[in-house]
């Protein structure tokens, strides 16, 4: 069961980056995402329309309080992963980390408040080098799942691709 | 010897993905990043900057025709492989394109054309759901170089980060 919180979202400015976090959770096994900083109507609706045709019940849910979530879920016994290129290395990390079977991983915005490195159960680094949170969240999903989140199954889909050589093979239960 | 070829940039909306694609790409043990669409200096200049800072010889450059580029590299010898959602299975293919030496990864945008397709040595798919094109080039960088990129050293860094458990160890040689 993971679960990820994606911190600070802004209205337009990171409509594409944040739904790129929702949508590699999904594909890559996790169940849900929580988003901070602006309400995002629209953001919410392009993640559910993927979920409605591609199947799964992975959910996007907002919160006003993120540090409040992370308290409720560390209540609940989740392992609290912050990614951050100034953490511990994910390569000698991951197989203590994989024993907790609930995790909430954190994704931050350009800011994150210090008080997030304090609660998190670990600051995680996938490499200390500058790049994106979508490449460090899928990474951390895969080494997590130790890739067997490739082969999922989604439940429902109104979509499904057929792994093909060349063009497209979609068959479509709409 | 890994390079990236990202298509169709589009000037303003796509200057946050294309640049989480570059500095992904560098930071994952890709050499190079060419892209196509329209061109942008302030992207270039934004990758450029973290390279100045954090070091490595990574390079930016725009290709105005990426057809052509894709046939000079295949006369080169590269393999070149398109990520897309309808492609092969990552898992499955991956042993095989390891054993080439110089590869060209091509990731899309919204719709890639179908001469792409045609000239890419394998399609391929990181899942086939649909996510985030940084996610599958971090998932098919990970998995070519096999976990080994997430310790490379970038040589003439100003900023070096140093794993940390709480907060940020950074050293600055500027």
């Amino acid at each position: 069961m993971i679960e990820v919180l994606r911190l600070s979202h802004r209205l337009k400015r990171d409509v594409r980056v944040s739904t790129h976090c929702a949508l590699s959770s999904r594909a890559l096994g996790a169940s849900k995402i929580y988003y901070s900083g602006q309400h995002d109507s629209s953001y919410e609706d392009s993640v559910n329309k993927i979920v409605s045709n591609w199947g799964g019940d992975f959910t996007i849910e907002y919160v006003k309080n993120p540090i409040e979530l992370i308290k409720a879920k560390k209540r609940e016994n989740y392992f609290v992963v912050h990614l951050t290129c100034y953490g511990l290395e994910l390569n000698k990390e991951i197989t203590k980390i994989r024993r907790n079977k609930k995790i909430l991983v954190v994704v931050g915005s350009e800011k994150v408040p210090p008080e997030i490195y304090h609660l998190a159960d670990i600051n995680l680094s996938v490499t200390n080098q500058p790049h994106s949170e979508i490449a460090a969240l899928s990474l951390f999903l895969h080494e997590y799942f130790q890739g067997k989140e490739m082969n999922l199954k989604f439940k429902n889909a109104k979509i499904i691709v057929k792994p093909a050589k060349i063009g497209k093979n979609v068959i479509k239960n709409l």
